[in-house]
Order: C-alpha cells, then structure tokens, then sequence
C-alpha cells in the first residue's frame, strides 16, 4: 500500500490514498461544492464514499454528521485513517457496509441530503485503479445501478431533502428519467467541460424528494482556460477555506 | 399591418413580419443551426413554422422540401409572401392547417426531419406579440403540448429520422421523459445562454426515433460576450452564407 497523505486544501484538511490503489478524482472535489448545504441539513449520507473526500470536504461547509458508506473493506480503512488523521471522528462516521444491505437498518427519511459519485466507464477507462484491479471495478460497477441508488435514496431520504450526484453526460436521460421514477424531481444542473468548445464529460444534478417540478441548469463550469491551466473556479474548489 | 421586409442575412434571404403581430425570435434562427441535416434528408417538416424563419434558413443550407404548417391563418400568409419574395415556390410549402389535423392526411414515416419552435411562457411574455395578442398565445399554448408534439413526430418521423426543438431549460426533465415515452431517443442537446455566469434560459435538443441511447450535451453557446455585444458564433448565425 503506497499511502500518500495529499492535502486536499481545504482548511489543511489531509486525504490518504494509495496511488497503486484508489486516488480521488476531481469529480469528488466538484460535488461537495455543488450539493446544496443549509444549517438546516443534521444528516448526510455519502454512498460510495472512497476514501472519504467528499464528507472531509463536506466537514469544511457544515456542522451536519455525516455519514460515509464504502462496500470495499481497504478503501474503507483508508476513509477511516483519514477521518481519524483530521480529528474528525465526531462529524463523520465511516461504515464498511453494502448500502442494499445497510439501508434496511434506517428508518426510512432518516436523512437530509445524500450525495453520490458513483463509479461509472470513463473513469474506470482513465484511472490506474481500474488498470490494476479491474475485478474490483466491475464488481463495483454492478454493485450499485442508477434504479437502485435513486431507490434507496427514495426510501433513506426526507421529504424535500437533497440527493447530489456526479456523472456522465451520456446518461443524462436515464438519470433523469431514474429520479422522476423515485419520486426525486430533478432541480439543478450543472455542465462541467474540460475546455472551453468542448462537448461536456461530467455532469452535476441535484434532485428533490416529492419537489415540484422546474429545472435550472447552471452556467458552465471550464476545468481549464484556454492557456491549459486550471480555471480560476477549479482552482478555488481546491483551495476554497470552507464556509463553515 | 405594418409590414417589415427584413434581411435575415442568409443569401440575402428577406422575411416578411408585422412588428405588431409577430416577430421571429432568435430562436428560430438557432435551432436550423443546430439542426443535424445531412444531403439524405430529402423531406422535412417544420411545426408552426409562423412567418417561416426556420424554413427559409433551412433553404439555404439543404435542397430537401420543406413543409412548413401554421395554424394561424394572418401569420400562415405572411409566411407564404416571404417564401414568394424570395422565390422559394418550389422548395417551400406553407400549409395554414392544425398539425393535429394535417398529421392523419399523411402515410406513417413521411419525413426525414421535423423542426419545432413551440411557443413557451418566456417569449410570450417577451414579445409584442404576446401583449397585443393574449388570447392568439393562449390558444398557441393549449394548442400543441409536448406529449401531441412528440406523439405525433413518432408518427411522421421515418425510422432513424431526427426531430430537434428549440424550448426552456426548465422544462429539459419533461421534454426527455415524453421524448423517450414516444421512441425518441435524445441524442444532443446545446444549451444556450444569455452571458457568462447566467443560467441557461434557452434550450436546443435534437432526439432520434428509434434511437440508441446516448447523449451528447455540446459546448455552450453564448448570446452575448462580456461587453454586451454579440458573441462571433450569434453573429455567424445571423450572416451564414449558407451550406448547400
């Protein structure tokens, strides 16, 4: 294991990972600054959570507990160090559970809003984890479809709570038509592209359990200017000091 | 009627309008830009084509006939007189009948493509039209919803044929669902905006019968640049020579 102690920027706040492993992609760092977060929100729910970065930097935006589901027991562990490595054991609680499993343990509308990077083909083609342990990926990639996380989160969350994912824009229909599906009305998008007259490669949605129907979609979010460097937007996702 | 005789800068293509009783829209000037045509398209359909904008831009970049039906009978004839002044008899046909109707006269898969600028809250409350005329916006709006349009597109399109309309953003979730509920794949989607760091409020989306999922959301297409001015690519599509 080649841990690396990253500082993702963020109030000092550190990451560890394992480069031969699993790394963080910027897509975790675009949706805890995309998700909606109001002092009403008390409980967050991140599916999938890796290790950890988008409830460390969540812990940056609200005093809310936060909780990190993560089905493989390694990355798990690595979430835990990291938490730990933050103090952050009060605000968020790592578990190495199946969230098909662990959603039968909850009440159902037991949280305010869920948030949602889920593994999907680009990413897997592009990252040395997939390279390496491509097992893993499928195993994950079958873990979790877009009917189940829209299901469960269905069931886990409160009426007119939040549920944020990460995506591509390929499936945007079958996003939407899956949260519609779920009772969740899709609210706001956000297109991000990798330059400027580029067709976009991620995709950022929040929808509302039982909202009322009515969608804004956000300006373009650029990953780099036309020089090749980060954006000025990019680079305050990773240097932002939280605003809690 | 105060008629204008207006250059809409293709080929030196003229438009009649009365600014008291309608005016075309940007809009309609975008979407035969967007549009995918290819020299296959021999027929194509363009749904409440009001004074032809759309018909007359796609003259100048195809040799396909194009039909262009208009319910309202004063705005069907001045549709009719700009497609004389500039002697497009033989590639242009304005029919003044409810698409609703004129649907039942024609065989399943008649057309290679449909074009569709329906009319929406925010160019009604925009437009001169719109204040002189509540009650002709009022049947507009009750007269074609998104279900008759997309139905009724299901019919006439061929297989494999495109249909793309110009719409709000906020309505993207409903315009998907019923795209796909009648076999109408979205395939790409532009969303146009007013300037920088402004939601979209104008959307472009083009879906194909039959089509396999999959969908491409292209760069952003900006109004304005910072100055107020508008941006190069507007300007093309006020001046484009033309394809054909």
């Amino acid at each position: 294991m080649k841990v690396t102690n990253f500082l993702l920027g963020y109030k000092n706040i550190r990451i560890v990972q394992d480069s031969e492993m699993f790394n963080f992609s910027i897509d975790s760092v675009l949706l805890p600054n995309f998700v909606t977060i109001t002092p009403a929100k008390k409980n967050i729910l991140d599916i999938g959570c890796g290790n950890a970065p988008i409830p460390l930097i969540l812990s940056t935006k609200t005093k809310a507990k936060i909780i990190g589901v993560e089905i493989q027991k390694e990355v798990s562990e690595m979430a835990l160090e990291s938490v730990k490595l933050n103090k952050l054991e009060d605000q968020i609680k790592i578990l190495n559970e199946d969230i098909k499993v662990l959603k039968d343990k909850y009440p159902t509308e037991s949280f305010d809003t869920i948030t949602c990077n889920p593994p999907y083909f680009k990413v897997s083609e592009n990252s040395r984890f997939n390279k390496n342990d491509y097992k893993t990926i499928a195993r994950h990639e079958v873990t979790l479809n877009l009917q189940e996380l829209f299901n469960i989160s269905k069931k886990l969350l409160k009426n007119g709570g939040n549920i944020a994912i990460v995506h591509r824009p390929e499936r945007l229909v079958d996003i939407i038509t899956t949260m519609r599906g779920n009772n969740i009305e899709p609210k706001k998008i956000r297109f991000v592209y990798p330059k400027q007259n580029s067709n976009s490669n991620v995709l950022l949605i929040e929808g509302i359990k039982n909202g009322k129907p009515g969608l804004q979609i956000m300006h373009p979010l650029y990953i780099e200017d036309e020089n090749g460097n980060y954006t000025n937007e990019i680079t305050r996702n990773f240097t932002n000091e939280g605003d809690k």
